[in-house]
């Protein structure tokens, strides 16, 4: 142990150049200070090392002013702007916000499960669709949490998203209402839940319109532009081909247009192919791509939104909030039979 | 001011069931403690509200085990990969890593300066270009940092990324080497450094071919994809028309290929295309995009193993880490006057 003098806070409120009821309330009430005096106390109270029971009291009741958000992959782009609308609302509130990339990694998210251990962090975002590894609710309680993108399964925590299962009815009813009825469905996992909420809607559409669910038009894949390369070449293997492709997002989506470019159909008039998700490319991948559009900013917003009136004690109005997706018509579907 | 009972280290070790030897040892060295053990203490620590001068120093100290990055848009596609890199090597070492997107936001920024300013990141990466908005000297003192991707004008900080006048020049030859003289610039900008080294690089590589710069096929551009096509339209307005485009990045050359696609030219037949970065579409566009590819895993590792080094008090070996892009050669570039 260190012998040394112990900072009082009238060290801190003389080193900061304010009154102690500043520092006071700079420590309890930081919303209510001015950034520039806030800054100044914090970094006196660095400083001299200054600590007090009131500080110890506000790390317990969670005062970072910082809302921690947890991601398997920044680089998707579907992270992009939805994190857009959480800073968005977050700014506007007063609270910072930090990025944590996971990777699914055990070892990350053990390190940010420290970092929310030492209450560094008010309140979680969830995009991962677990909880951090590692955790076990005997041992610590999490802060407030809000899931979005990927629902946390089994767990009672509020849930921010697109209703996955309208948008790929929307985009699978499109396509039948440009006469197509052998429709594939690229995309099926019993892993994500994302593919499985898509699949559903793609299915009430087919069997809303008395078409048939043919299991041979039903490809596996994991969402990567890879997965859609592998699917559309493993059809003209088994020679079960469909008239249009619906892929579970626009990944998927590139993969089939690049398969389908490389073998020299002419798209869409032999082809028609809808993604999910309206990424950056869809729109210059030729042919561009018709794809339902998720309203990523409105996403961010409305969940930081939920998580802010967990924090301040107010019941969530809503356990889940599912957002409805827009049908963007670009140039890669086409009605069938027609030259 | 509360009055309550202070916690004690006796009360911490019993809650976490630890001896106080631990107790210390996780506060003051915290590596040294297992994970589970460690996140015992921490959150023993958290629900006692338990402080010491130890653990204000330790504070002092920047022991959070956490390094912080600043990033203008995760959503930037050279940024993932360069995380990437980053985070196995802080992992490798013992540090979790956060991430601030800043949009440039001085709000934002000065958030993470408060989060900086309270010791809760023991270093920090800049791919802002800058220091973050509000920080002045005097007030107080950031931890060690590095930057990346953009160097820190004017600051003596060390910095880590690709060569980019040597990749345009390398660049520009491939095209010289294929017939083209006449060789448009696009990303003209006294803005960013990317584009000041890589307009130098162009320059360079003409000149050593005895090539006359012609200032009317420098074009404005910060690096859009809006500013390729924009940039591509002037010419055509213009009527000054080079063979070949040498783009400041791929996203711009994404906006050249889209505007002559929509012209309906036969690329690269009526037009050669170069970019510089390799993000991932790179591979997809038609015609498929021949560029420099940034050595971006590569380019994290190093940046992180220069901070740590920093961190751990060891001289920087280098003040600048240069590495070399690579040619990668798709269909956009052909030989001049070929059919």
């Amino acid at each position: 142990m260190q012998h040394q003098k112990l900072a009082t806070i009238e060290d801190v409120a003389a080193i900061a150049g304010v009154s102690i009821a500043t520092v006071s309330r700079a420590i309890n009430e930081p919303t209510k200070v001015a950034d520039a005096t806030r800054r100044r106390v914090t970094e006196a109270i660095a400083r001299t090392g200054y600590t007090t029971n009131a500080m110890a009291r506000s790390l317990r009741m969670r005062r970072s002013n910082m809302i921690l958000i947890l991601a398997p992959d920044v680089g998707d782009p579907n992270f992009s702007n939805i994190l857009v609308g959480l800073e968005t609302e977050a700014s506007k509130r007063g609270y910072g916000v930090l990025i944590g990339n996971t990777q699914n990694d055990a070892t990350r998210e053990s390190d940010y499960l420290r970092f929310i251990s030492s209450n560094q962090a008010d309140g979680l975002i969830l995009f991962t669709g677990h909880l951090p590894y590692g955790y076990s609710s005997g041992e610590m309680r999490l802060p407030p949490m809000v899931a979005v993108n990927e629902p946390v399964l089994g767990g009672d925590i509020p849930f921010v998203g697109v209703d996955n299962v309208e948008g790929a009815r929307v985009a699978t009813e499109h396509l039948i209402s440009q006469g197509h009825r052998r429709i594939a469905f690229i995309g099926h996992s019993t892993a994500k839940a994302v593919n499985l909420l898509r699949e559903q809607g793609y299915k009430a559409a087919l069997s809303g319109h008395g078409i048939a669910i043919d299991p041979h038009l039903i490809l596996a894949g994991d969402g990567t532009t890879e997965s859609g390369r592998a699917a559309t070449e493993h059809m003209f293997v088994r020679d079960v081909l469909p008239t249009a492709f619906f892929c579970v997002n626009d990944a998927t989506a590139l993969g089939v247009i690049i398969s389908l470019n490389a073998r020299r159909y002419d798209l869409p008039r032999q082809f028609s192919i809808m993604g999910f998700d309206d990424i950056s490319f869809a729109s210059f991948v030729t042919p561009s791509l018709t794809t339902m559009k998720q309203p990523r900013l409105k996403i961010g917003e409305e969940a930081m939104d939920l998580l802010l009136a967990l924090l301040e004690g107010k019941p969530a109005r809503r356990r889940e909030v599912l957002l409805r997706p827009e049908l963007i018509v670009r140039n890669s579907v086409a009605r069938i039979g027609q030259d």
